[in-house]
């Protein structure tokens, strides 16, 4: 694909240095970019590649000295980097058409443009939205509904009644709408409570890979507009996701919490059940929340505290070893003190 | 679904307050009753949803004055919504007998009454018991046998020579009998020890979505009775868990690990390799054991160790600024005091 | 399968003490060892299960005076019983050629003697070398590359372009090449960066089942020959895991950090993104890095430090009660010094 630097200026509403009639045929990082690609400086920090990189044009947030071909100046370089990426990035691959090799139940409706590859399955009255591709080994259960121009990657697990939207991204292996975990004591025996509800997923999210996003106990686990889970990531039943909210890899949200809009929820970390975390909270890597998180607040370890509260215990935490000697020379001195008359 | 409250009752062994014909059709929280559901009143921290239920008619320990309509005193409100929940939940949707688009080896023994979804797999000498469903795209190994009335779910692996028994359900994505890790080094170079156990579930056991549980280097490892675990669960090469243990999202067992009776293991816990863990022991979250847990001991933090002492040392932690503090303004004291004379 | 133990002896270059035509069928542990088996003293301080097993031959570091059949002496008895295992052990079990209930594009390049099991897929101009096994419901994508002698177990999805090597192993639920977890915010939006790159996976590795091993932004996710992963491991876009490193069971590798050789990651631990890991560093269990760790270094802990430190640390802190004690009784002690005049 070719475009002139023109049209790449306009798509991120930037302003040019240099010629605008360069034609571009690709995006790629400063260290990998070779003649004909446009790259990006996000940070400053990384000047010095600016100077070696052999892009043939450049994303800047001001005009670089360093650098001799044209320039595009925005606002925010990694953000026009996405965009651009989004023009040339190859697209998802798509089977043209229904495959014969696919199972479709005979009362399924099917949008227009579908593309469904061989080796998936469509259950009883599932609904699936116009341009939506359906990978191999995607499993769409019955009473299913998927939104248009929805991409779900091989191997997925659609089940039974749960409803996805549109633009939305399912990689692969996740499990949406598993049963909830749960139950209750019976003498030594734990007794199920049946799953009845569902998991609602809305339009522009996108689902990392092999995560399980369980249905509700009654009425719906839902993630709303927007947000954006990493892989290996575990939500439990009648879990609330708020706008634009950010799961990172292996982190894990137990049973009915609900969390605010655009709050961050780093790697490896968890948070209890029946909890409420505020708008745009940060939860740290590898954190355990165990109670109600205010909006905006940014908390760590386990159990989560405030930021700087867990980065002043655990420096002292690290210190203990000289602590100790300081309370032993202060033992000592105490000792020939009392020791004196 | 139609059912007198008369029937209800005597399944759950209450006594009705009220009109015993009143005809209930669905069951669901209090929050979430219609007019013709049955609720249930766990725990009387929740007195107040009582009162603004919708339910026509109410689980209950005693009686409420504040509810108008029937109640049904029984021992035990959540576990009679658990049995009263599974007269109404909908059955796990049935694919009418053996689809024509799976794939069953002709030497697999098919019990009666089995249905198999289409994109299913039973391999070669597999077995299925009466009853058991089998959705599409999981595989049944070779040699593999399956009980009766059990459930595998979408995209589930069943390893070759695995033995899964009767009412259970194994939710989607899940890799029962993949191979354990283990290894030798050999200078650099990691040799693979063949892994030729097997693995074994017994009867009533449910396994979460996307769980990991890895066949015996030789012998089994082995899930037994009633056991249930979370989603993204690991469980290593011949590990036993006994009977009627609860395994919390992504938790880990390494391998050999023997847990007793009714263990807990919290969300986003871990067990050593090599360890015993005594019945009914509680592992809290977030936890990491490394050595043997006692009968009945509830352990938490990493390393574990018993909850009270754990409670006490994360207390200490996070006073460690006012401690250092206390250790500053001492030694001033105790400078001051040697300057005396 | 029958072998003369001088058979068994010359494949591990040990030297045999007693009847070196003695049958061998078999290898096993100690303890479930029967006739005819060849067991393994791995190390010394089981020598009482050497003395009660029921093995007819041993694998010993040293002549054993308590054990009364053929032994053989190696240097490495637990590796030695590895390279007898791989003889002993069933092979994988491999579909006869290929099903005609696969789905194989056209387009595709099939070697010679690949079994391909029903519901396997293999898209547009991939390649599969010689001797490789497709398990049923896996998913090899467009343009994608396996290698000869490779095993890939049901229910992994190979994504389009990846590129998996010769004599690999990729446990069941894989997803190799995922979409990388990119995201730039424009106002509260997440605006994805499109995920460009590859994944390749070189000659010799294992995967574990359920690992989510991301496709690069640009460029490519990179493990290197030898690499073994257990469950459950999440490797993100752009890492590099240098040759033979182990990545231990739900551990987590976050964006662009590269790892040297020979590197072990313990269970449940995670990695910072754009960091550096030494050749032969230990990172241990639970820990969570943050920073660069040298070659041949040993670190445990969040932050991860340096695991003696970790030891001392976690050592006070559990003594934390009594240093506040101590603490308490020097303000007493330091009080009355104050009062004695």
């Amino acid at each position: 694909m070719e475009k002139r630097l023109k049209y790449i200026a306009d798509l991120v509403k930037g302003k040019i240095v240099g010629d605008e009639d360069l034609i571009i045929n690709g995006v790629n990082s400063l260290d990998r970019a070779s003649q004909g690609d446009i790259s990006s400086l996000f940070d400053n920090s990384y000047k010095d590649l600016a100077t070696q990189t052999k892009a043939s044009a450049l994303l800047v947030s001001e005009e670089l000295d360093l650098f001799e071909g044209p320039q595009v100046v925005v606002d925010n370089p990694k953000l026009a980097y996405a965009r651009i990426s989004a023009v040339f990035a190859p697209p998802v691959p798509r089977f043209p058409g229904i495959s014969k090799d696919a199972v479709i139940d005979k009362t399924a409706v099917i949008g227009n443009q579908v593309s469904v590859y061989p080796m998936a399955y469509v259950g009883k009255n599932a609904v699936i939205g116009d341009n939506t591709i359906i990978f191999p080994g995607a499993i769409i259960g019955e009473e299913a509904k998927v939104g248009s121009n929805t991409v779900i990657f091989p191997n997925v697990s659609i089940m039974h009644g749960c409803i996805i939207g549109s633009n939305v991204i399912i990689n692969a292996g996740s499990v949406i709408g598993g049963d909830g975990f749960g139950f209750v004591k019976d003498n030594s025996e734990n007794i199920k409570i049946p799953q009845a509800g569902i998991v609602q997923i809305d339009d522009n999210v996108e689902i990392g890979a092999n995560n399980t996003i369980d249905r509700a106990a009654v009425g719906k686990t839902w993630i709303k507009r927007g947000v954006k889970t990493d892989n290996l990531v575990h939500i439990a039943h009648n879990v609330v996701i708020g706008e634009d909210s950010l799961i990172v890899g292996q982190a894990g949200i137990a049973g009915s919490t609900v969390l605010g809009r655009e709050v961050i929820i780093s790697s490896q970390s968890g948070v209890i059940d029946h909890t409420d975390i505020g708008d745009k909270a940060i939860i740290g890597p590898r954190s355990g929340v165990v109670k109600r998180v205010p909006a905006g607040e940014v908390v760590t370890g386990y159990p989560a505290v405030p930021h700087r509260s867990w980065l002043r215990m655990t420096s002292l935490t690290a210190r203990l070893p000289k602590l100790l000697d300081r309370l032993k020379e202060l033992e000592k001195r105490v000792e020939e003190l009392e020791n004196r008359q």
